[in-house]
């Protein structure tokens, strides 16, 4: 999957790394059976951040969402460490929140820190007893191995059904310093479009105020990981935090201005493309799907409008079956709950093979050559562009095609 | 799947038919090119009906559900017959209302009644093109062979992914006059619980007002047909009609009271029974779901919540798999789009082979028999029982599985 390019920001390594005073670690600490994957991951700034955080809008929160809200309210919005599992998202036990709390303790005990600067998370299966002992055990060495080079120990730590590793950063500047911002995420199933999703970490060595950090995060989850769909549903335990620890010694931003927008995109621009990296690593997709309305009345008739075609179950079907059965789009597009004229909707559907103009308005479906479709839909990324054509807003969607593989997966979990 | 019983009411043969002064048909007449297959349907009644009906909301509407509205509205809310095609929907086809107008009116030439008369509909691939000739080669045949027997001819002939025949009726009194009501529908994916869904023609023999029909089909759809959940796509051909001829001579219904409360039971029964049969023949199904929410502070909460767990592709997995995975039903009730407390809900899962206490308050899964639980999903037909125990409200929904047969159904719809 091609990245997209920013004038003025380039893509560097490091993930959760990158920015500066930034160190992490990951490790198997028994959750999973299998030794060789690691279950257990840090992230480490010895400068005090300012921190910000979204949370599931599911009423079944996971024990580790509350004791993380608790956290960041107890410490005014500052940081230093992300304690994180998979294997068992400690939600629905009935002694979750005193086994995160217990957690943290190891922690901030191993570091040096407050327990209220701890931000925790857990991931994989709900309503699991989950012991603190395997915690215990390893927290000393967990803190020990901190390194520039551990973001990929970390980020191997948060995978679940993940095939692939995911994180991204990328270097910019504010005010004539040299900035990072850089995360880590996991996905792949259980990701709903309508709230902060899955598990995500970012960091930054910019200095900003908690109050600018957390409306930048706002603003950026509702067009990236809001605008994500995998299956629909919506996890308990999904939350995206940023840390920033002011290392790159730009003056603090307290308020919108170029130095607020400058950061705002460095954040978008890291979250979209773990948005999109989620959405190829989909369980069980052979494709990754992007559908942008552009003509729009206004941006949540563009989102809704891109979300509708991608989480439409026929359409996905139809994108793993290449049959180019364009009325599905259209359906979905109409069942959009959204308000605008249906008549002036024009519709294409592209791949790098070419593109077929689906609809020019009046919803009629177009004439087209079904070989060429063939040839479109044989390849793994498809773009699905609607142009409503009644405004200047847009937006975008990602998601994956509906594949017996998906099935496989989510017919059998726990085992 | 055992029928629910009522008293006082009595289940019967004979579909569309099973009401006095109704006859049927259904033919081949090439839309489908095996010709063992039924692709055309016609329902008949030589007394005059009040007629009422409701509609998709999809903004993408099939050419057949405008000019069905567009004739129910120059007939004052009566008909005399149902005209239905399976194969094409007819739906994004330029000069669809022409073609549907045009079909009308080959129903009411053949029949002997006006065009305005006519309910029309069309189910199968959007936005391909539609010829009248198959219609109009075969429209006389349809017609001279109207029979009481005909209705599973009929009922055959509406049926697309569907694997069987969905039809039910119901005997019951009004005024000491024996009334009959029955129905016919079909399935099977696209369904979506937030309108009238799929094609339902329902026909009566009670004497009854266009306004009170109309209210008792607004009601009973949206605790039947609006409960069902296949995959979240909603069709933009969905209809569900009902045709009253009075032939069982009861006085009028002009209002509340009991005799409405009557029909209105027997319509409940009739589409409920028929939801339940689509549930079960979902595409690729390979189980029938219930989930019941009682305890609700109010209907649509019950319902928000019954049809959250029915819809979610990890449910659906789940259940599919035989993997009791019982947080993602903790989680499915945690994203429903109600207000209440989810610390006072218990729920359990049960089957033939026995029951589940899956939580009791808290949010917390209780511990259970894994061998047990094995039991109990390995039966066909599986109810979630959801108790928010704050308030008096309850609602049901339906569904089915998430399954590979699903995936490939959809996977390659038009070939």
């Amino acid at each position: 999957m091609k990245k997209e390019e920013y004038d003025g920001y380039c893509y560097v390594e490091g993930g959760v790394c990158a920015a500066i005073g930034f160190s992490a670690n990951g490790l198997n600490c028994g959750l999973n059976p299998d030794k060789s994957k690691n279950d257990l991951g840090m992230i480490y700034s010895e400068k005090l951040c300012t921190a910000a955080a979204v949370y599931t809008q599911n009423k079944v929160k996971g024990a580790p969402v509350l004791v993380t809200k608790r956290h960041l309210e107890a410490s005014g919005g500052t940081a230093k460490a992300v304690i994180v599992n998979s294997k068992n998202a400690n939600t629905c036990n009935a002694d979750g929140v005193d086994i995160a709390e217990e957690i943290s303790g190891f922690a901030a005990n191993a570091l040096g820190i407050h327990a209220r600067e701890v931000i925790i998370a857990s991931t994989g299966v709900i309503g699991q007893p989950m012991s603190v002992k395997p915690f215990a055990e390893h927290m000393q060495e967990l803190a020990v191995g901190l390194s520039k080079d551990g973001h990929t120990e970390a980020a191997t730590a948060i995978m679940t059904t993940d095939t692939v590793r995911k994180e991204a950063a990328v270097e910019f500047k504010i005010a004539d310093r040299v900035c990072r911002l850089g995360g880590m995420a996991k996905g792949s199933g259980m990701i709903n479009p309508n709230m902060a999703t899955t598990l995500n970490f970012i960091t930054t060595d910019v200095s900003i105020s908690v109050e600018m950090l957390q409306n930048a995060l706002k603003d950026s989850v509702k067009t990236t990981y809001n605008c994500l769909c995998i299956d629909g549903d919506t996890s308990t335990n999904d939350m995206v935090s940023v840390m920033a620890n002011g290392a790159a010694g730009n003056p603090e931003i307290t308020a919108d201005g170029t130095a607020y927008q400058s950061f705002r995109l460095a954040l978008f621009i890291v979250m979209s493309e773990l948005t999109k990296m989620l959405a190829a690593d989909g369980e069980g997709a052979s494709k990754f799907l992007e559908c942008s309305c552009a003509g729009a009345p206004d941006q949540r008739t563009a989102v809704m409008v891109a979300k509708s075609v991608i989480q439409s179950s026929l359409v996905k079907c139809l994108m793993f079956g290449g049959d180019a059965n364009w009325g599905r789009i259209m359906c979905a597009i109409g069942y959009a709950d959204a308000e605008f004229d249906m008549n002036k909707v024009d519709v294409d559907v592209s791949s790098d093979a070419g593109t077929i103009e689906v609809c020019r308005g009046n919803s009629v479906i177009l004439p087209f050559s079904e070989e060429k479709a063939a040839m479109i839909l044989g390849e793994k990324e498809i773009t699905i562009a609607v142009n409503l054509n009644q405004g200047e807003a847009e937006a975008k969607a990602w998601g994956c095609d509906l594949t017996y593989d998906y099935v496989k997966i989510n017919g059998d979990y726990r085992s």
